[in-house]
């Protein structure tokens, strides 16, 4: 077994998006093992252990990740994760792997796949809600996947806005003070661990594709219901994305039905789902899966490793 | 973080038996976060995850273990695991264990706490069935806890009876041809991995204590049912017993009742429960619980890292 400290510097984003996009085809297919998210809670966070197999990519694993909202005061990154591979044949432990940057960037990754699919018009305007670590993730892999046109980015204080343009100069990013100017765009992320609805469904205009990324727990939320009832609802999985996505709340306050889902970001990569018009909101809810973090783990082995990925 | 590739040769039975115990008794006071084990499949074998917390010991993790039952056919160990320990405070990563070595022993010394408690007779005679890693686990782990006057085993292959006593001179050990005559003893230890009864009701005089050690998952089982019948039963888990201990096959077939079940060795540990006479027969039905290998990995570290133990 090698461990792996820092895997992820060896990734290129349009690599990772490569083969998250294939990962979800293959969740799609249904050709995955992946049980439900066993949490455990603690006083000042929580933990999560995810584990799957996917065999067509002779792949099995177990991610690690806790969330722990105060560990910022101390200087900590609220979330760490760790990926442990073993071989499907014999049960070997081959690969433990620091996953907590692997785990920002198969999250971004899921939002590029998403815009690909689900943007209706490109070149895109971004609209960034949220201006920490997933933030920069979901811009970097949809960058590496779709032409920007312009980015806009609001956070809860001005300055952390202006903060995060001045860090990635390289995409000209305008601070908004108001959030409705960044909900004014072809592609609206949120990153926010918001627990009432951010955005107004009057601030989305039609043609809107949102990435809904904040909301990975019961009771989270960043979206209006009004909104989830105007659009087309992506989901990554069903039963994660009921019990802890964007539907989560709405779903248990009745205000939102599962039934009026329009299905999973694997049947959209399949192409057997998609937005139905230029002018329908579409909107992936992601919660993060089990099969993305045995994915990238996967690519990040294989490179460190100086192993041909298994995709151009 | 720090990688413990061999933590369990710093360790004695003795001390990993307290630390067992301790553990036996936060479950048994109800102290303990602990989700349902998760199993993979695979053609060859399946892995199961192993998430839990124990706040009194600060202590939170998971062990992944894999059970391939072919692997000895290609010079690996059919059960191999890893331990992960991280600080409940932050979610930080603190510890990643080599655990094969430590399951062994934190089996063994379940068993040696219930030929503790529910040993009738001392100094005691002891019969194994089964003369695996498991078998000398438990004679090590019940030595360090109980005088033993005479150790009886027996194996499907009487060579390997044979060389599992020749491998243990210190034990004095008799292979018997005949599997009653390693069922005519104080405390019996089943260790085998069968799918149907092995030892016959008859076979067993009161008095008797088992440890039946050998089933762990779904349709194994070692023991006659209606022995089960005739006997105390006391398991680790409740849940995990029924799903996957010597008592799932037969409360699925409708031959044992749940609701006939004793306790657990956490009650036998806090003195709540235990033998109701010398002649009773008492079963431990163990399947191995999370909380024990985050038990172990604890002193295990310490250990190595030159700490005290928690105990004396």
């Amino acid at each position: 077994m090698r461990y792996y400290p820092d895997a992820s510097a060896h990734l290129t984003w349009k690599e990772v998006n490569d083969a998250i996009e294939e990962v979800f085809a293959e969740h799609g297919r249904g050709n995955v093992q992946m049980p439900s998210k066993v949490y455990i809670t603690f006083p000042d966070g929580d933990f999560r252990t995810m584990p799957a197999a996917i065999p067509s990519m002779d792949l099995a694993g177990v991610k690690i990740v806790n969330v722990h909202p105060r560990n910022r005061e101390l200087g900590l990154p609220t979330v760490m994760a760790t990926t442990l591979l073993l071989d499907p044949a014999t049960g070997l432990p081959t690969a433990f792997l620091n996953a907590t940057a692997l785990t920002d960037m198969r999250t971004g990754a899921a939002g590029a796949v998403a815009a690909k699919y689900l943007v209706a018009k490109k070149p895109l305007t971004v609209g960034l809600v949220g201006s920490g670590r997933q933030a920069y993730a979901q811009l970097a892999a949809i960058a590496a996947e779709c032409i920007i046109s312009e980015v806009f980015v609001w956070s809860r204080s001005m300055a952390r806005a202006e903060a995060f343009a001045a860090a990635h100069p390289e995409y000209a990013i305008t601070p908004v003070a108001e959030i409705q100017d960044a909900c004014a765009c072809d592609l609206l992320v949120t990153t926010t661990p918001s627990r009432e609805p951010l955005i107004r469904s009057e601030w989305v205009g039609p043609g809107t594709h949102i990435n809904a990324i904040g909301a990975d727990a019961p009771g989270k939320q960043e979206l209006d219901p009004a909104l989830l009832r105007r659009a087309e609802v992506f989901i990554d999985d069903y039963e994660q994305a009921t019990h802890s996505g964007e539907v989560n709340v709405p779903i248990s306050q009745g205000v939102y039905e599962a039934s009026a889902i329009t299905g999973t970001l694997g049947e959209v990569v399949l192409g057997a789902k998609g937005r139905s018009s230029p002018d329908a909101i579409t909107i992936f809810d992601s919660t993060g899966l089990a099969v993305q973090d045995l994915a990238i783990a996967r690519i990040a082995v294989l490179r460190v490793d100086g192993m041909e990925l298994p995709f151009p």
